[in-house]
């Protein structure tokens, strides 16, 4: 599957070393001018000499720490192990009404009706000794590197390298404000002004945001269910014709949303990575793999009518060893970009905001020393560091209380609690509609999901059988998300009574007309919506031909936030404002 | 003084209304082209329906907050009058011995020994209304608008017009992720590739090191103790040739520390600004007054010889009324550019760095609407919000438990305690040299300060009085700070008894040659400071004629970090070596 491209063979690459391997090639032609400019601050190289015992240093201007009025900061925190690795089984998914939802999930997250706060604690100088990873307030609270608290960076380190697995042993992590400040960072390290950036067809509007100042473009590659189709990436890098691309030069950038993708949901497996990652080395392309919904991967949806044993998904056993259970956790995600990544053009972007808060604003690249030294120069002129309040705590949380399989077991809670939830939403759906899965109907990119049609009474009063009740035209479709907090909703406009007839009036969009009446619609019947609109950098790129797969009326839905009472209301709203939208 | 040059007479200016005032100019033109092409995220457009009674939204990516591991924060604060509000008067001062020191300065703080510190507490979710501005967890950790906490606006919008009292009523404060990051982002707002930026001849190398990159340009303005001068910025403007200055447009942004300044400790009072806004009227130049220091303006220093009741600063009554007292204090304070800002062109940069804490990463703009609507935005794809747990705990602790009056009580005792560590370091310059006031010699840009010479011990053992000793070269001179953490510490090279001779003998540049020798001694002895070519502008301009007021052998010695035990050890250290480094 999509190998429609050819391996690299190309001459610039270095030559194989003695051993046979290719050495990674020197990529910093892809530094933008701004970041090959930007110099250590000398105020930061003389702090080096702070470290001279005895020395007495009068170089820094920084505050002294007695008059910092904090002096001790401490929180109420979770364990570990709040939230059972397991979302509620078919069998008690299966009984309808909340108060069982909710029976169920407390009966399988025994912890969250006993739990026990830990207190964490952190002081603001050393009672004894306070060895360079000690998480004190005089130091976190002080001026501090770009690189974040010495114990952040262990942490960093140790977790990346474990997890991700990078190709590349010198593959290094550094701490950042947030997934958005990264990835706008990295734009300025990579880009220049009128700079291509190859995105998936339906992208993440606010990383636009981020570089479409800098007239920036996107540039769209088609997808299908799974993510960017190589082929697509192949053709369109292959045939790029500056003069016919309207002077832009041949982009070097991707960037991608590869697990959980933001808006359709679409994850990429380790197969498709790696065809991709070919073609970025046939094309020598760097890769921003953005993954904030990394650790959000589920198992397939199973509705609640096919609920068996034979289908059911994996159970962990909350009692096996800790050990175990995080090596299977670990071992069911996809890989990263990392792990097929032997010429250092990956750089990773993860955040915190999804798996501890986002009012942490951290986050932390990784990748190759060439690019992260570079973004390193870029914090120390700009964000400086992160909040050593949120380094501190967040630090003394995940590293020193609960440790790397701590904090991965906080994972697999996570996880657990956005499946229930993605179950919550496409059983709702389920109950409001009739769903029918294999259908004919690509919900995008090809990729067939689940359908829904009015539910219609028989004359009898009861249920219909499917056979004989006379199936309407689809009303909506998606496919049940494994990964991410979103419901990528296809309305399908084309079978509404009024399509046809607005084309012949002369609307040219239809599809936005009638999409703009039902999110105005479900608005007035306060249900808000992401209209799909936004996530189409289509949009902001007019007089471009909008291709097949890039068409549709689109709905993100989050299933992160709302209780399962709200979702319900929601749902049944969002079913009867469809069913009088379409005049079923 | 400094007036030559004209009040504008710019035909471009709005017309004066029917009461005769002429309502503020339109500055947009002053906006980059960066700027201008940001747009407000759809995204964020969208939320404001949240606000709708009853509106269940699917819209946001929101994490759920029983996600979040924290379930309460609090810290252990010290109180608003922890410290006192008067440095260790000019008697205690007298006492000579480092025991001494500490006595008069607990005596002067008897808060210190009997403090009582103030747990405060964040829950995470309100337990009954929860209005909109009540700092909880659940909203301080979650993603959250680029201006901040609602309750941290409030704190903000009122502090900054009742302390800066700024001309234009329309003047809006706007949270941002501390100063270093709050001048990059003004750099971009402001300027294009290659502009000049008008500065101090000596200048805070950070600032320098965020838009050097973009290959923007220092302008340097010649100052004097007291700051820029405004003729001297008239000239410059008004003799500004694109020719000559190799293609770079005349500037339009200046970037000030007008208090305490980084590194000369130059502090402009009203009177100088009003006259360097007059002249950025006439020139139409936008003004970044970033004020690190603004609260820590001290009395002048007066060295333990002269101490009298006659000249001693003003004490504060620490039984006086709280009111009366933070009134005192603010009078004495210089007033900020934005009081004399009627056009709109000054953006203000004020950080909690110093006041706080700089782990933090927290600090705020105060301008005109055109501009912070521009930063806003720039902040919304990049840093989005400053950091959760920093706001919420700054907030909690600032403006509910302290209240204006309290945190401007506080600012007092921070005040008074860099006063003292400013006279620590001088005292001891006195201690340890032969101190002379009114010399003929310059310290920087025409202005006296005292120079210090090798004492002398008479022929007896004895010390000889004055006029016998027989004075030697000046080796060193300053001005005692009023303001900020640093002493400008000038090293008369030209009195080096090797100068001539390295003259003589084909070195251009014997002052580099003999202060890195003074800086490298010092630092074998264990004793860091920053050497003053840092903060040259002249230095990141090679090829450009230095000006005989910006040339000079310069130490920056930081007296906010350490302890008097530690300052008398490194000034003892200093009059050691540089003794030996003149061959006295």
């Amino acid at each position: 599957m999509d190998s429609a491209y050819e391996l690299s063979s190309d001459s610039s690459l270095p030559a194989l070393n003695q051993a046979g391997e290719r050495p990674p090639p020197d990529l910093s032609h892809h530094l933008s001018k701004l970041a090959k400019n930007r110099d250590v601050s000398p105020l930061k190289g003389i702090m080096k000499y702070n470290g001279v015992p005895g020395m007495i240093s009068l170089a820094g201007g920084t505050p002294h720490p007695s008059l910092f009025p904090f002096e001790t900061l401490s929180s109420s925190t979770l364990p570990f192990n709040a939230y059972s690795t397991n979302p509620p089984s078919l069998v008690s998914r299966s009984a309808s009404t909340t108060l069982s939802w909710l029976q169920s999930f407390f009966v399988q997250n025994p912890e969250v009706l006993k739990i026990k706060r830990k207190d964490i604690v952190i002081p603001k100088y050393a009672t004894v000794g306070g060895g360079r990873e000690e998480i004190l307030l005089e130091r976190a609270l002080q001026y501090g590197g770009a690189d974040g608290l010495p114990a952040l960076q262990t942490f960093l380190k140790k977790f990346s390298h474990s997890v991700f697995q990078p190709f590349l042993p010198s593959t290094v992590s550094l701490v950042n404000t947030g997934a958005t400040d990264g990835w706008s960072k990295i734009v300025q390290t990579l880009c220049e002004e009128g700079d291509g950036i190859l995105v998936e067809e339906w992208t993440y509007p606010s990383a636009m945001g981020a570089y479409m100042p800098y007239n920036c473009k996107p540039v769209p590659i088609a997808m299908d269910g799974i993510g960017m189709l190589p082929s697509d990436l192949d053709k369109v890098l292959t045939e790029w014709d500056v003069e016919t691309r309207g002077g832009m030069k041949k982009p070097h950038v991707v960037n991608t949303v590869p697990v959980g993708q933001n808006p359709t949901g679409a994850t990429m497996g380790g197969e498709r990575k790696k065809a991709i990652y070919e073609v970025c080395v046939k094309h020598d392309i760097i890769i921003c793999e953005d993954d904030p919904y990394y650790f959000l991967q589920f198992d397939t949806y199973i509705p609640k009518s096919q609920a068996s044993l034979q289908n059911a998904p994996k159970v962990y056993n909350n009692k096996k060893s800790q050990e175990g259970e995080i090596t299977d956790f670990l071992e069911s995600l996809v890989p990263s970009f990392l792990k097929f990544d032997y010429q250092g053009r990956v750089i990773r972007i993860d955040t915190f905001s999804k798996t501890i808060c986002p009012g942490s604003r951290l986050g932390f690249f990784t990748g190759s020393p060439l690019f992260l030294e570079r973004l390193q120069r870029a914090s120390e002129t700009s964000t400086q560091s992160a909040s050593g309040f949120s380094q501190a705590l967040v630090t003394k949380l995940i590293s020193e209380e609960w440790g790397i399989p701590g904090y991965t077991r906080w994972l697999m809670g996570i996880r657990a609690t956005y499946t229930m939830r993605r179950d919550w939403i496409c059983d709702l759906f389920d109950s409001s509609f009739h769903l029918e899965h294999n259908s004919q109907i690509s919900v995008v990119g090809g990729l067939k999901g689940v359908s829904c049609y009015a539910k219609r009474a028989s004359l009898t009063g009861g249920a219909m059988d499917e056979k004989s009740r006379g199936k309407g035209p689809a009303l909506i479709s998606f496919i049940p998300p494994t990964s991410g907090m979103f419901v990528w909703l296809r309305i399908h406009v084309e079978n509404h009574p009024d399509y046809q007839k607005l084309l012949a009036e002369g609307d040219e969009e239809p599809t936005i007309t009638l999409m703009d009446e039902l999110w105005t619609a479900l608005a007035d019947n306060k249900v808000l919506v992401s209209p799909g609109a936004y996530f189409s950098p289509y949009a902001r790129l007019p007089g471009t031909e909008v291709p097949e797969s890039a068409q549709g009326g689109f709905f993100r839905l989050a299933f992160s936030m709302a209780s399962h009472e709200q979702l319900a209301v929601a749902v049944s709203t969002m079913e009867r404002v469809i069913k009088e939208f379409f005049k079923v």
